[in-house]
């Protein structure tokens, strides 16, 4: 694309040769020839000197002289705009259904759907219109996928789960597997029959080969705009708020609920059957026991408010001076103590 | 199904419409028009005057008169119960072999077995008769698969692996993939031929994207009716007891042993080469690091005997407070320290 | 195989009936009729006599007189070796492609290239020489995989990735899935265009279901000779360096960099934005969260060195009988103080 298309659809000024094709983008440190970069951030200045890039976003404000550039309000925006032009989307790469797809009896396929080869779409399953479906995926009956969806490859969706619109899926995710649900039964256990379901609200985003389990009974349920990074487990009847974060290889356990807007870092563990407010941040590796209240940020295994566990974290680590320091005061303790004995028996 | 039917394979004593048709079964809190919902724990009462249920599981001694009722037992053991009489069986959504399976030579498949399409069957592959297996399977040369297995979407099973009778395999699974075994070559590493299998026996369930790696030589075993959740990682040639229950996304290092009867729970962390002995219990996010006695309850990272850590843990929660007293301490002290001197002094 | 002809393979020194047929290799307390074994460390010299082992492998200097046996100069390198004869290459379970498979645009496909059924390849992928892709491998458009790769069941590689020689990946894995990237937007989320690629370099090994995400913009690169582990995640834009070790659960945040031969231990977690030296070492479950200088041992959560960090976690087992020390020293510096009162009032 040339650099003057591409200043055209960001509205922004162009200065210099408008001719230059743009093959790529890359951060300013990396860009080679072809490539169109941006800056944003004053600290990657020094980089606009030796930067091989062959065009740059720039700040209204900014002062280039050495590269073709385009002026606009905000580099980083309109530098993601242009991530979305120079890229072909991923729901583009397949068209139409493909002929070794295999459909069972009364599913319901919009007109427009996309889907790739190898795909099993169930009996009864209802895919809405310019959704896209890579290769690999199986639907099993009676699920519902809406609008303008797009699973990537071998991604497995368990029978009667629902799927809004919007929703990006990744390659390996796993929707509506059986709850962890056993009776003991002497020493043995029992399966409890899973029979609930999962739904998976508008504009959520789910990373790859995570595992959200079906309820015992009802739902378990992902709310609007939330997003899930790779290898998450969420179990049996969990319910995740709006726009809730949740970053890699976190687990929540069954019927556990979290507010809107929540923040959970990387690799949390939180159990069963607790609140989570809205608004909470749960920080890396922290292992939630309890109901965390609304707005809270909590650390730590077992968790607490984070103020309270980082006074906790500086004492720990002083503790082995700490140690020396009362073996020193109990020396001293003895001394006074036979000191005292004497001038008692008035030696 | 009406519940005059429901009722009669329940056993239960009707009172009321027999001919409601029961379409779903739900939890008391949550059940529309048209759902069954039972009442064993009284804490849920109150719902009785509102729920929408048509039709509600009551124990012998219970009084209920605005809704349709089957007095049962055990209203919780007869809702499992209706559980598996309502909701279609997973292993029945697929009859006979697709035609689109590849089966290589010399498989041997019993004749009531179920395959959905893309599946892949290697040589000398054994399957057992009742076995079903979901679209996109991948079951390498050699592989055993016993009688009344249901192997959910996209398992894979490496060649040579053993599974036995009445096993579940959520989707994603991966069973035989090679032991992290590796030998120092320099800075290098050489990787190490791993050639054993892993054995799978009668009863186990096995969540999803779980992996368990094949042993280096000899076998990595599952033994009889463990249950294991999603996204557990298994190492080269651990042995898990009979009975054993592991939650989700928890790791045992190569050739450690858990006994019988096990209790694991999730984001739990075993190191190889170790025992874990019957009955144990190893509470959530544990690191453990070394062998654990028959029947104890172990938490923490370094995991240890659970009242020990306990006790640990409220130490250190007041840590902070302990520093300020040993500080307000020492000035005590010193004072004490002067006034003697004082007094040794004669002052 | 006949014994006779596998010591001529290995280049050994038969002594006893060289016709007996070797079928399978074991470790010498596991080893049945057929078998052949070895023995390296003297303490399982105790098995020699009970060992159903039809052959074995010892030591030149080694004694053996009631099995046949090969004197070798290590019985441990040459049973490596042996287990590479004996065993069939995975490489050679496919023999060109299968008729399933659906290949598109411009895909460049080398001439020995084993890919077994319901392969996708993508259009623009290049797949070099003696290269085998086992069943239901999904690989997008414009990927390119080398030589002698070796790539099981359901693996995933996303457009644009590029995976070098002598590569293998085990079932599930996820490569290029899109980075955690999204920009707030009052409560909600915006989706940051991921453009970026994943770059596996030569003779990395990675294991089961990991989630390698592909960079925002540039390379998620995994250098030469590094080997990981199953479930293993590993965010946009990481490096990780050449001959690095990383096993199972570890996630690794988005921007850091992991040195040369750096070893990770199993579960840990690394925050973004790090760098870890060249040797360091990283014990399991730990919680690093910032740089790790070159080749220290680092242990904990929060992580740091372990020599420390051991010190603390001593001090902390003992924490609750310096509570009780405390205590004692509180009562008797209360003695003392009222003693030395009364000795000042003269009493």
């Amino acid at each position: 694309m040339k650099l003057s298309e591409l200043c055209t659809l960001l509205q922004g000024e162009l200065v210099g040769n408008g001719d230059i094709e743009i093959i790529n983008l890359a951060k300013i440190q990396d860009a080679q020839e072809g490539d169109l970069t941006f800056l944003a951030n004053p600290k990657y200045a020094k980089y606009l000197e030796t930067t091989k890039a062959s065009a740059i976003l720039v700040a209204k404000s900014g002062y280039v002289d050495n590269i073709a550039h385009i002026k606009v309000d905000e580099p980083y925006l309109s530098f993601q705009k242009a991530l979305k032009i120079v890229y072909p989307a991923n729901n583009e790469r397949f068209k139409g259904i493909h002929p070794t797809v295999v459909i069972g009896e009364n599913a319901n396929i919009a007109k427009d759907v996309n889907i790739g080869p190898f795909v099993y779409i169930g009996s009864n399953v209802l895919i809405g219109k310019n959704t896209t479906i890579y290769p690999g995926c199986i639907i099993i009956d009676d699920a519902r996928i809406g609008t303008n969806c797009l699973l990537y490859s071998n991604v497995n969706v368990y029978n009667g789960c629902e799927i809004q619109d919007n929703v990006i899926i990744h390659s390996g995710v796993v929707i509506g597997s059986d709850g962890f649900g056993f009776a003991p039964s002497g020493r043995q256990y029992d399966k409890i029959p899973q029979v609930g379901k999962v739904v998976i609200e508008s504009d959520v985003e789910i990373g790859a080969n995570c595992t959200i389990d079906r309820a015992t009974i009802g739902e378990t349920r992902i709310k609007k705009g939330s997003k899930i990074d790779n290898l998450v487990q969420i179990a049996h009847n969990v319910e995740v708020g709006e726009n809730t974060v949740i970053a890699a290889q976190t687990g929540i356990s069954g019927s556990t609920k979290l507010g809107e807007h929540v923040t959970v870092a990387g690799q949390v563990g939180i159990t069963g059957h607790i609140e989570v407010g809205d608004d909470a941040v749960l920080a890396a590796q922290s292992g939630i026991s309890k109901n965390v209240p609304k707005g809270e940020v909590w650390f730590g295994y077992p968790a607490g408010p984070i103020s309270r566990k980082k006074k906790v974290e500086v004492s720990l680590r002083h503790l082995p001076e700490l140690n020396i320091k009362i073996k020193n005061l109990e020396k001293i303790i003895i001394e006074l103590q036979e000191k005292i004995i004497k001038m008692e028996k008035g030696e």
